[in-house]
């Protein structure tokens, strides 16, 4: 790959993969021993070529031509189909599963790496095996060795496609309130009866097959989020020689339009409508995944990873619109210096103005900060997964429990907030269809809605994760935090200015949830939650900058130049954002729950 | 009109303009004396009326069908010039404009809520209204009598369209490297050669005429800005009979496609290509305006106003998302409080959740914040007009200099993140073309951009405008938030905390733009100019606020409540915002200045 992409950059991942993580590390572990940096750069280029080569061209397209309804069916645009036919021939589908099943084994982090250039490409089309990938990642984990046998090797040969159904029209972020039920028969499979709604990739011809993953209640179980299980329910019931057979009564109730993330079909989906009647009683044929009413429990396992997912197709999007604005900034020139006196002189390129440096400065904060901290997942669940004693794998659980909302969050806000100065950089130019940028915009602003929105994301971190084990997760982030500030102090000079600043909020932070976890009141201790995320999520990319300032050492390259600069720019403009966030949750603000809303 | 409009508040409108800014007291001035809160009223009553039944319904069209090109012409929605005959019948074209020049003599203040409606209901179809008045307001002040006869008197019918023709494809920020020129000729016209981009308005079918007002450079005259002169140059010349004869040389080259405001044609025109040759020597024929290298001076008279339009339109689109946001956040049910134990208890409406609270009354903060901003420049510009004395006329025109920048920006900044937190309140539905909110949020992301960005408007502020008279508008603007902090404190109580606090913050921007200002290098001095016209605007806008609460008194109605606890939540969560920001900006912080721009 070139590194001048517009994509990403390849020498950041780099810098990030091996001068900072570390991540060569990993091969020392058996499940990647077969692995070293050059498998890992092998697969990199492959999924940036593929990137640049056949996602990116068609990414307009899918904007301009959205998936349409002809005849019950839903047409895509051809281009999707070949990118994700030559996604499946390179076996990345299945890059971190286990050899045994068809997998690559490679490591999560590397995984995340590579999916970065696909979502910052295209992701619309990169959607779609996304949800094919989680999906069989959760079959694989809690479905029986038939399932896996039936479903996920045809994921991840490219010939099946997956969905996760949970929403439903009166319930999104509650799930708890769904109520399409699952009748069991006696031949051991369910009947699935209900609607669903905003599913992606519901419909579609792309492949042989969909296999929806769906949410429903057993009759007689318990009320609320303990009653759900979780089924596979194809679209066409898989026949003894694993061919699609009969079809399901799975129907396409209709497409939702969206402003942006246009080439992925969005649908309501009815299950048992009697449209389809398989086997002449009514519903549509499920088969339960692990044990019943567990469904949630399984599908959170897989919704923390789809998650730091969001988070990092927001980071794609934010990246690659930085990169477009820095282009724009160094080649299109317009006014000049404050002290510019002959109103004859050239005009100076947009990189000249201070102001456009500040919003380039912003951005490459937000999408490698961004970047990096989903790398750090990546790594984090590696090492999770291959720990060697249970104390180990529970600390990092830890870990990942608090990071979760922090990493699907921080990216949809604030990489969305780069996409917003990328137009601005552009001017008149960036507010039309004509450039990427508007489009980039659009795309990422879905990330704070699905997946959680921040408001529910807020809750989880402060509500759950801050409390959890009392307390454990929140000890096990502040003792990775004071591990990079010892070192700080120990770099001496500038480092340890930063690591200083840092303590100080980290303090604050420690000290304000102590002090608004003991408030009884569920509604008052909570009214705020929204805000400790955006604070918390603030002071750990802080965290994360004084990493990457430390592992960009003395280096006098621009890369590194950079970095330290950026971490500059963070610690400065970004940092004490906080401040007032974390006051005002001292005080357990009452503004909102003592709002009566006739007042509004 | 209801007052369940989901356009605008017809409610605080009203308290806005009467029981706050007591605009019934601009009758006593002759200017307004046959007018009275009656026919004020009856004029808001036809506009809200018209808006809801000829603007607002096809406002979604606009976005789904906008303008085509056929054979060279550009098709409008026909629903467009229904709206715009129908507002033209009204005579509120002409609603500021003497009475002799066929205007209705009413204050900029009640057009400016009349403007609302329009803009709330469909901003790109009141677009063309709002550039024709601009057109006509600038021709009648700088005009000569004939330009007046020929051109103002058929806009004000609705017969002829206006349109403003400033930037190049390579000048958009900077106007002085215009290239348009103007060929004086021996009958005192001029022929006219250049290209001009972004022209919105610049082709369509409304009506018999447009009449662009175009920025050109006469050939010898100084360089940079000193050298623009302002030339009429219309689409037909008009014969003597006022009808609209041959074809003048202004050919449409193209059409720039937006992310919203798509019913707002926007297009690039050549002049003087030779397409159509007016009486046989080319160019396109133009008619200077005033004298020779003024055209910026006028061109600024207009651009002022034009700016605070900018901030009314986005202030609109704000207030229509926030009621829609709340209606929805009313009746849609999702989730249960946290203390909630029953699963099985019936879902609550989503205002009930203090998160959702806090976005619904953020953007009751901004919106109504935004349109009080607007209103009182409205009033402000109304006394200027009609001064008695030229102190006075002095006094409010520094302090319309000062207020010009931030209530451009302000709105265009925290309305559009009002139509952010409409989307987020509807979830998913929010992000369909399905619902409202995510068209006015595409609509909003042009107002930060066109007639001057954020950047262009912080160095105004900071470069320009705290420094003009010595300080003298600044020192206006303080000693009107000072008369406010007089009355909060005489009322005491929770009124005179509020301006306790403000007081501080306020002292604080004092103190802070003394020491920017005394640092030489141009540069550094304004390198921070975005972040302080986001301080001062937020310092403004708590002014603003703490004028509500003082004219809310101690009403128990839920209007006044409401006006109550919107400005605690500014105080409480809005207003510390600054103080990071202006701490940055004491530093006189270099970061941006001495970023390498290969670093990036």
């Amino acid at each position: 790959m070139s590194p001048q992409s517009l994509l990403l950059s390849r020498n950041d991942i780099e810098f990030l993969l091996y001068d900072w993580l570390d991540v060569e590390a990993l091969t020392s572990r058996p499940r990647f021993a077969d692995h070293s940096r050059e498998t890992f750069d092998a697969v990199l280029d492959v999924c940036a070529d593929l990137a640049e080569k056949l996602f990116a061209p068609h990414n307009k397209k899918n904007d301009t031509h959205e998936p349409v309804l002809v005849d019950g069916k839903v047409r895509l645009n051809p281009e999707v189909k070949v990118a994700l036919d030559a996604l499946a021939e390179t076996g990345v589908l299945a890059a971190t599963a286990d050899a045994e099943a068809g997998g690559l084994q490679l490591p999560q982090v590397v995984q995340s790496a590579c999916a970065a250039w696909f979502a910052a490409a295209n992701i619309a089309t990169w959607s779609y095996a996304m949800l094919t990938i989680a999906n069989a990642g959760l079959l694989l984990e809690h479905g029986s060795p038939e399932q896996v046998d039936k479903f996920v090797r045809p994921m991840f040969e490219g010939r099946f496609h997956g969905t996760m159904c949970l929403s439903e029209p009166q319930a999104g972020s509650s799930l708890a309130d769904i109520t399409t039920r699952a009748e069991p028969q006696a031949d051991g499979t369910y009947r699935i009866f209900g609607n669903k709604m905003w599913i992606s990739a519901g419909e579609h011809d792309l492949g042989e097959n969909i296999v929806h993953l769906v949410l429903a209640k057993i009759p007689g179980g318990p009320a609320g989020v303990k009653g759900i299980s979780l089924f596979v329910v194809p679209k066409y019931l898989v026949e003894d020689d694993g061919k699609a057979g009969a079809r399901n009564d799975v129907v396409l109730a209709g497409l939702n339009h969206k402003m942006g993330y246009r080439g992925t079909t969005n649908t309501v989906l009815n299950f048992g409508e009697g449209v389809h009647l398989p086997g002449g009683s009514p519903g549509a044929v499920g088969y339960l995944v692990g044990e019943p009413h567990r469904g949630l429990t399984y599908m959170f396992r897989m919704m923390n990873e789809a998650r730091v997912g969001v988070g990092a197709g927001a980071t794609a999007l934010g990246y690659t619109g930085y990169l477009k604005s820095l282009d724009y900034a160094r080649t299109r020139t317009q006014g000049r210096a404050p002290s510019a006196k002959d109103p004859e002189s050239p005009q100076v390129p947009l990189a000249e103005h201070a102001d456009v440096r500040r919003m380039l400065l912003a951005q490459k904060s937000f999408v490698e900060g961004a970047l990096a901290l989903i790398l750090f997942c990546g790594k984090t669940i590696d090492e999770q997964r291959t720990a060697t004693t249970a104390e180990e794998r529970d600390r990092l659980t830890l870990l990942l429990d608090i990071l979760t909302p922090i990493a699907k969050s921080w990216p949809a806000q604030w990489c969305l907030h780069a996409n917003d100065l990328a137009i601005q950089i552009h001017g008149g130019y960036g507010y039309t269809r004509e450039y990427d940028v508007e489009q980039h915009y659009r795309d990422n602003r879905l990330n704070p809605i699905h997946e959680g929105t921040h408001g529910i994301q807020g809750i989880d971190l402060l509500g759950r994760k801050t409390t959890i084990a009392g307390g454990a997760a929140l000890r096990e982030l502040e003792s990775l935090i004071r591990s990079t500030l010892d070192k700080a102090a120990a770099a001496g000079g500038e480092a340890a200015d930063l690591g200083h600043q840092l303590d100080v909020h980290l303090h604050r932070l420690i000290e304000v949830t102590r002090q608004v976890n003991t408030e009884p009141d569920a509604a008052l201790r909570l009214a705020n939650a929204s805000l400790y995320l955006e604070a918390t999520g603030h002071i750990v990319l802080a965290w994360i900058w004084l990493e990457q300032f430390l592992a960009a050492g003395t280096g006098e390259d621009h890369l590194r130049q950079g970095k330290r600069h950026t971490a500059r720019y963070f610690y400065r403009y970004e940092l004490p954002r906080t401040q007032p966030q974390l006051d005002l949750l001292a005080t357990l603000d009452p503004t909102t729950v003592e709002c009566d809303p006739a007042w509004l």
